[in-house]
């Protein structure tokens, strides 16, 4: 960020009053410029006992697995943002079931969010953002293959929940500091 | 947004090539400005069998009462951010437990998100953004001056799973389209 966007004067880096961070504030009309973390959002589309997987068109992980997720949209619920991004990555239709994971990723100011989800037919194929979309069995499951840290961790604890027979939400990434 | 914050030219409303929906471009560098949801992270701070709240000393909801709760930082994860909150409108140290709830808020473009949280003691005291910070029985909630609309999500659910015996996380403002 080098300009403000409500005035087009020059931003400077410097701690606001009352403020205990350093955040982007314009000199010509002092308007603080906040940034905050993205929300990414997706979900672990089941049908029968598979699981489908997307594999992306895009970088970064170009060529790798992942589940049908992206950056959430503004007007729309976590879970609208769930079944929008399952459409355009597999052009298939989810029905959003509990909430599975949510992973923080702060190296990148990102919050993944992974709901449980039914597929409600097999009709998918790519989207544009993905080479390939198909289901995929425990067995199968490409693991050394798989695009993000935050879709392993979903898709792990995903397949510890079926052994266990407990489905709970996860948070990863966490590590909360004990002070 | 008036102004492009990579190079200060004008911005204007248009749907990029391969998108869907209206963004702010750049006339003079092309770059898209993307507008996200915002994500508030907080905690219900249990001591005993009583619950912290905060009666704000801002706006919105001067004079409501709330559970402590923020916008997310970058650099931070989900708890952290939600113990930092805590400490600031408060003054309060928690530890973070389990996901209470995920509320959607898309007429605001936010997500509020909440943990169960355990107060490590009673030594409390109002924040720069609290006029009152104090512990409630589950009778003494005052539900007619609850700031937000997720805090009276939050609490009303709390009280249920406390009575229910069943602690699960809820997801609220939602209604996912059954198209």
């Amino acid at each position: 960020m080098k300009f403000c966007s409500n005035c087009g004067g020059k931003v400077e880096r410097a701690i606001p009053p009352d403020e205990d961070r350093m955040r982007y504030i314009c000199k010509s009309c002092d308007i603080i410029h906040y940034e905050n973390p993205l929300m990414v959002v997706g979900c672990l589309p089941v049908f029968e006992n598979k699981l489908l997987l997307c594999k992306r068109a895009i970088e970064p992980g170009y060529g790798m697995w992942t589940l049908p997720a992206g950056f959430m949209e503004n007007g729309e619920k976590v879970e609208e943002g769930a079944i929008r991004e399952t459409r355009e990555e597999a052009n298939a239709e989810v029905r959003i079931g509990p909430l599975h994971a949510i992973y923080s990723m702060p190296i990148v100011n990102q919050v993944h969010i992974f709901f449980h989800a039914e597929l409600k037919n097999i009709n998918f194929f790519p989207g544009k953002e993905s080479l390939e979309v198909r289901l995929f069995i425990e067995e199968e499951i490409p693991w050394n293959e798989i695009a993000f840290q935050s879709v392993h961790f979903a898709l792990s604890t995903f397949f510890d929940d079926r052994r266990s027979g407990k489905s709970i939400p996860h948070t990863g990434g966490f590590c909360p500091p004990e002070k």
